[in-house]
């Protein structure tokens, strides 16, 4: 009964091998989304793992459905476990808004699900961070949350050298194909085939351009230009007064496949290029109307960031920091007669906050001491004999050896 | 499309209606968990959502799977989303036990799933903090993980008065059903009627009890006397010790419904017994064996507490926190020819780690302070206008009044 394929364990450091999942890289990843987000202002939400079936088919088609853990439940309801947490923030906002100040600005952290083919390392969930805005058309909003994109990686202790954010625009696409003679309704073909365009050879894409009316040479000219459309410039402006300038660069390349994008679409990559994109988003400013069947129209626009790639990325790069279990103090039980006094010890240093281990059973003094240095506790301390009825705590600071003895008070103070 | 019956959607406050679920009231439940069970020096771990249907028809026997949300899935693999989280982690602990230093402290607050028959306000999801320690025989590791429990309620500001810890023994019922002649194979049975004398009628326990040759007078006077076994002997003076006598008493009722436990049993429960039990575990020295098919043998015990009736708990007794945006400043834009080094300004303090928010677009000054107001900000913050080429900082504390003017690092210095 191992666990099934595409599905992650998370251990504990020191990991039991090297190939683990480790449970402390997570929530390190998750407690830098979580406090970026909320200097941004940002407030968490989260809505439900498993969802109606529909909720995915209205938005993404039929097709949709060979990528889905989905099942019918014991009361006949066709259900998936999420793939995306797009649907379910639009019914959220859509429920809610009125209760809200505009614009609103929401994070969360759902882990995901997709019936992938099975591929070596491929997985079939992940967690991803998802930030929007709704409620907001001005172009103000797109540079807030690029720049929350940028914050994040460099709150992971990521730098300009390690990733680059390439922005580009739907409209500047729109007007490229209204000015090259497109058919209005070949203009999504078209951003599938400039999706890929990067990928493939120019063979193939220049066929394909063809069949739409449109000559490649034309798309690479304009992609080799990079004139920053007036929306671009704009946003590019705010960046820089930002100091956040040298994160970005315009680069047509990127239009994102998914045909719900109206305005600014931008991916994060590793300046190097060695790995998938680390995170993408965009303006969506019809897809809150569509989800809500009309009730609801409010402008929006946001990214994703998943966990994979993000952690292969801060590996590769030394970003990671040493993960230990974080003890203060090691209270040592050397005579059992003393235990109840040092229980008391270990109860009142966590009270006051710290991060207290000490043997739970009548163990060596070596022992514990080699303990103390597995643990890379902070300190060690022990219980003195009482002699005049006043307990004394003696404390050793486990880097300069150095000892002092006094109460607890003092004790707690000194370990804080 | 609605969320799923039994599902929940947590929103950010201030709620927009009052039946919706706070996610700031959950995430308050989650940081102290968490920060409790790592004072304990608790590490977290997690296993996936989704697992073999087997892990829990081992365990449980083929009746599970009508309360469980299961499936099989694209590969042809009988799933189920996860009920319940020690099968997950005994096979974790199973399969890497020896890359660890015994005993092992481990935790998680897993989303569990249970197919419960639709009941108004019945849930068939919720959060479940489990905390476990595996390889300590000796009664130290039942004494840590019930001051663990007592903790972690009081770090959410429960108190003595709010709550109590029934402590129980399966060994003492084990003993009381040995030397009143019962039957050993009817000893699960037993522990049934055992289970459900609190709350059956007496007509009924007696009956059950008969048909089991045991006394229905003998039960009550063992329940009454409720004299502690050396085992809980011993486990009493060791909470004592830490000076948490105060929150457990011991009470034979509790014996808790499982066939896995072995030892040491307990419950939480509101002092005013309004509530359903706010926690529950014991020892299971068995479970791992039987759960990793005989390859690893290591004592157990643990706790596991869930977030519904907690926050019911919490809500009824005053204790939740008031939850705001937490804003630290709002940056006032008073003209746009300053909104460049007003952007400036906003991202030098978020990287200082202040939450800062600030109007988008261009907005009336006094709708930006009524703003700041309204986010229960501490401190508005403008750019005054350049005199000698050198920014200025124009800071004011909100609760005081107060105003000053001064460069940015003494702004970032009064913000923090």
């Amino acid at each position: 009964m191992e666990c099934l394929p595409g599905f992650r364990e998370f251990y504990p450091e020191p990991l039991p091998h090297k190939d683990a999942w480790s449970a402390d890289a997570r929530q390190h990843i998750f407690d830098t989304w979580r406090s970026t987000a909320r200097r941004y202002g940002f407030r968490e939400f989260d809505g439900p793992p498993l969802e109606p079936l529909d909720l995915y088919t209205a938005k993404s088609g039929a097709e949709i459905v060979g990528q889905l853990f989905n099942f019918v439940d014991k009361g006949e309801r066709a259900v998936s476990m999420r793939p995306e947490m797009t649907p379910t923030v639009a019914r959220m906002v859509a429920a809610a808004e009125r209760a809200y100040k505009k614009p609103i600005k929401w994070f969360s952290i759902p882990q995901l699900f997709r019936y992938e083919k099975q591929q070596k390392g491929r997985l079939r969930e992940h967690f991803q961070l998802n930030c929007d805005i709704f409620g907001e058309a001005d172009l103000g909003a797109d540079a807030e949350i690029v720049a929350l994109l940028i914050d994040t990686l460099r709150a992971l202790g990521l730098t300009e050298d390690d990733f680059v954010i390439r922005l580009s625009s739907r409209q500047a696409w729109q007007r490229f194909f209204a000015s090259n003679n497109g058919k209005p309704d070949q203009e999504y073909e078209f951003y599938q085939v400039i999706d890929k365009v990067e990928r493939e050879t120019p063979e193939v894409s220049s066929a394909r351009l063809k069949l739409l009316g449109i000559e490649y040479a034309a798309v690479q000219d304009f992609i080799r230009a990079g004139e920053p459309t007036p929306e671009l410039a704009i946003l590019l402006e705010n960046l820089k007064a930002r100091g956040l300038g040298a994160f970005v660069k315009v680069d047509y390349y990127v239009i994102r496949g998914l045909d719900y994008y109206t305005g600014v679409v931008f991916e994060a990559f590793d300046r190097k290029g060695e790995f998938r994109a680390i995170a993408g988003g965009g303006r969506y400013d019809q897809l809150v109307k569509l989800l809500s069947q009309g009730k609801v129209d409010l402008p929006a626009l946001g990214f994703g960031m998943g966990d994979v790639v993000l952690l292969e990325l801060l590996k590769a790069r030394g970003k990671l920091p040493k993960f230990t279990a974080g003890v203060d103090v090691v209270v040592l039980v050397e005579e059992e007669s003393l235990r109840a006094s040092s229980l008391a010890l270990v109860q009142a240093l966590r009270d006051a906050g710290r991060v207290v281990e000490y043997s739970l059973t009548p163990a060596k003094s070596d022992k514990q001491f080699k303990r103390a240095i597995e643990l890379a506790a902070r300190f060690t301390a022990r219980v003195e004999p009482d002699l005049d009825g006043t307990k004394q705590v003696r404390l050793k600071n486990i880097s300069t050896r150095s000892e002092t003895i006094g109460d607890l008070s003092a004790a707690i103070a000194a370990t804080a």
